[in-house]
């Protein structure tokens, strides 16, 4: 097992793994940018390294540094957590190179999933069903219109080094096409360095599923149940939940199975997240491969019982998976994720102090936070300051404890989405489990009014 | 089901009951002292009565006022938490003179255990084991002495209607006998206006080991699993968990078999616990009876994964047990009591105002408070602040969360007992499970020190 792990991340996802390290004995080593020094995951781990100022292109993103701070304190280990270089195929392979080892897959799984065109490819030729689109990234407007124009409008036009909803454009009509398709090049170049984009059809009203998947060196590759995150902004989750309600054993057995087969494709090693998307008619169609860990892990972990993180650790250390198995699901959990944002001013972020902070707590109720009173949440980064995370019996239960939750989840100082997510969770339409990922588009002007 | 439920007590045990009530969908009342003015079972509530002042005597432990309280905001059943008047027979009578619900057991059951001699002689007549000791009480000094030779000392006097640790007393020898007689019965006039005590055999090094039973209007009766308390200092519990870490199968089966005969013997209804003592030759021994939620019931609700707050309101609504057998135990809970006091000062109450408060979180950490930052601990009530609860896989696995997790708990303002729980934690007996009611005296002088 490792003796120093280093964290190359900030906020809640640090914290969650310094959790992880110091139960399993192993030490810790926060890395953070000067705007980070009042910072939690500071004061927990065992060694800390200032690794630059605010702007993370200079500090979280700059991975020589990360390496010499692990090499300065020495690290064997470094988990990247999610967001900054937890996909990075360079930066696992820069840790390879330094002796140091990368939780996380390796450079050639990243680098496969992480472009999405390759990684389609990899899927169709293991048959796991795919969005009809393009076989690859196409250069040419004219060419992309005329596969848009064979597979029907709407269409999407996807960045193939993409993510998060950057280099994303839809196109309604042949008239909307060449627009569209031009504002995603440019928007994938700027964003990623790199302005292929790809075709696809674009489904109306479909569900976002993931399946957790878990794969070890020893060639076990297991899944660990799904997440529904259909209630996203702007291909931004605000919202998962587990099991997804709509849900049936034998969906879940095809989706499951789907999902393991395209991890078992590329031999994956850890933590990954198969994200899927479900039409109304039963169809599925993998959509992309998250070669990391989750914001929403939490989700999996309550249903479960098994600690995800953890488990990330035992794996990059060669240990077999802890369970063998698709484990039982028990009762219902959602998690909504808390931002310092204003959602009457189109989710502007909000940073600022936060004055009083009282998170709920009680049976059944986890939060996953950074923040305390007195913590000023900074501009640079992104705007989550808490996740709540909430399991009950059924999914009833769930929804009463989470509405509850929220209400005495005390946030102020900043503006944050809480208000929001409690009108979205008596929203009817989401009590009855009907929504889709286009949801909060149709129905946003209503529940951003409060 | 009840349409609103007003809640006679404060600080964590009311926000849990809040919280168990929406989960419900039934309406709360909070009560409050002047000094709980600005607390958030006040904030939380639907609706608020002010009671009277700090003084407990003048507001929480007042008949007529929560009665009152009751009538003017139609409340239709009162639950009465855990200390106050929650093991007060008459409450529970007026309650019903008045049409409103008693959250809890009836008079009757009350009144038998809350008398030492009665509940030991239903005990005995049901065939539960009890401790060697005078069959009542004795009010002769010179009979009660004959009983303790008769049985050996060392033995221990305690008061008919006494709990909490307040007239009791050990006798080592015949020489010490009379004086420890005379102090408990003075003692135990004091605190409970009653004098009348009884004489048992004292135990040299047993475990404190509880059963929660849950009995419904129906007959059904069942146990929940076990509890070790056996870490107490002046009989006040600090930690507790479960399993129990010494329990087998059998022996659980035994000792579950003989709590819920106890229970099933005056016909129980609603959350109680029966209170052992577990020798180290393996005997146990009925203690009491508590007829009530106890504060360490999320140890049961994590082991198991029943609400026992919610079980409690549906038996009183006349519904029946949600569980009909004892659940599946899972994994491993620890709970310690953080308490706003000073170890290094005898554990003195350190009441003032919170200046920081970062709760710990994450997978597996269960914090229920009605602390905040900026909250003032009043000096009138008792001193504990939060309860930590922990779940891990196994013992050890939850032993290192809770560390981690009181090593993260960070309280400013006021001096807590978590540097001292945090000691405790890893203390080498405490770690090997070997400890006993007396550990704390024993071993307290090197944990205090820190």
């Amino acid at each position: 097992m490792f003796k120093r792990v280093l964290i190359a991340n900030r906020g809640e996802i640090a914290l969650r793994i310094i959790r992880a390290c110091r139960e399993l004995g192993i030490e810790t080593v926060a890395v953070y940018s000067e705007a980070d020094r009042e910072s939690l995951h500071v004061r927990f781990a065992d060694d800390d390294v200032c690794i630059g100022p605010a702007n993370s292109r200079e500090s979280y993103l700059r991975i020589p540094r990360l390496i010499a701070a692990a090499e300065i304190t020495g690290a064997d280990a470094i988990h990247p957590g999610y967001g900054f270089l937890a996909e990075n195929a360079e930066f696992a392979e820069t840790c390879a190179a330094s002796n140091i080892t990368f939780i996380g897959p390796t450079p050639t799984q990243i680098r496969t999933m992480g472009d999405k065109a390759a990684a389609r490819a990899a899927m169709i030729a293991n048959n796991v069903p795919v969005v009809p689109g393009s076989p690859g990234p196409v250069e040419d407007v004219d060419e992309a219109l005329a596969i848009a124009e064979k597979m029907g409008f709407p269409v999407i036009i996807k960045a193939a080094a993409g993510g998060g909803g950057k280099g994303m454009r839809v196109a309604k009509d042949a008239d909307d096409f060449a627009r569209s398709f031009q504002l995603a090049r440019s928007e994938a170049l700027g964003a990623f360095g790199n302005g292929s984009v790809y075709v696809e059809k674009y489904l109306q009203r479909p569900r976002h599923v993931e399946f957790q998947v878990f794969g070890d060196k020893h060639g076990n590759v297991i899944h660990l149940g799904e997440r529904d995150c259909s209630v996203q902004r702007r291909h931004q989750k605000l919202v998962e939940e587990a099991p997804c309600p709509v849900m049936t054993p034998a969906l879940r057995k095809a989706m499951g199975d789907a999902a393991v087969k395209g991890a078992k494709a590329i031999d994956y090693v850890g933590a990954g997240t198969v994200e899927m998307l479900l039409d109304q008619d039963g169809s599925f169609y993998f959509m992309e491969m998250n070669t990391r860990i989750q914001v929403e892990h939490p989700v999996t972990e309550m249903l479960t019982g098994v600690d995800l993180v953890k488990e990330q650790i035992r794996v990059a250390a060669g240990l077999p998976l802890s369970v063998m198995e698709t484990p039982e699901l028990r009762g219902h959990v959602i998690e909504c994720r808390v931002n310092a944002e204003d959602p009457q001013r189109n989710f502007q972020p909000s940073p600022g102090k936060v004055e009083t902070f009282h998170m709920p707590g009680g049976n059944g109720v986890r939060v996953d936070t950074h923040v305390y009173a007195g913590y000023t949440v900074p501009p640079f980064y992104d705007s989550m300051i808490a996740k709540l995370i909430v399991h009950g019996r059924d999914r009833e239960e769930a929804l009463a404890k989470m509405r509850l939750a929220l209400d005495t989840f005390i946030v102020e100082g900043v503006t944050t989405t809480i208000p929001f997510l409690s009108t979205l969770m008596s929203h009817p339409k989401f009590v009855e489990g009907d929504v889709h990922t286009k949801f909060l588009e149709q129905e946003g002007a209503d529940l951003f009014a409060r």
